[in-house]
């Protein structure tokens, strides 16, 4: 249980600051508990949160990758905030395009990225 | 590193989400981290979210008060949002009066409360 990442809900939005490498098992949790808090909270957005964040492996790419789709599917948007570059390099090397995800630069720009969408 | 807990930034104000039991050494981690980043990033409060515990033992009740007037010392205004309970009684049992802290339904209120007890 420890080591799971901590969600939390900010009116309409979930947030999750990732602030250190997650290992694999770390990441699918992550993965199941973001999508059971989508659909236990009814949340219409969600920001993911990698400043601290300077090197994503390629299994961790993936996942990200998965749940940015699987959260669509479920009916929310996903903005994506603090990509360092070495991040975005990973990221584009290993042809994960991250199309239908918005980006911004760090949190508050994020969560008012994702406020501006979602009124839309 | 894997079992520290993410302290999010946002605006003036940092964010943490204690969402399951802390063990001894976790619970002084996060003490050291919040001050360290309290420090690094000059932010004038603190919302606390304890809506997913349950139940805390004396030691880290201890050290929930010691956080808050650390914090306080250092110049920031904490609420804790999401005391359940169990928790209230621990508190008062223990004599942890929280008495400079403000409390708040959840994060939300947590956070309208920390800015308008800012803006004063």
């Amino acid at each position: 249980m420890r080591t799971r990442i901590p969600i939390l809900k900010l009116r309409d939005t979930l947030i999750v600051s990732i602030q250190w490498e997650l290992d694999d098992q770390m990441a699918l949790s992550f993965q199941e508990d973001l999508l059971n808090k989508l659909h236990s909270t009814a949340a219409r957005g969600v920001v993911i949160d990698l400043t601290s964040i300077d090197f994503i492996d390629s299994f961790i790419a993936k996942v990200l990758g998965d749940v940015i789709s699987m959260s669509g599917l479920m009916g929310a948007k996903v903005v994506i905030t603090g990509i360092q570059p070495a991040v975005a390099i990973t990221l584009i090397e290993l042809g994960i395009r991250l199309e239908d995800v918005s980006t911004a630069l760090d949190l508050e720009n994020g969560l008012e990225k994702l406020e501006r969408e979602l009124e839309d």
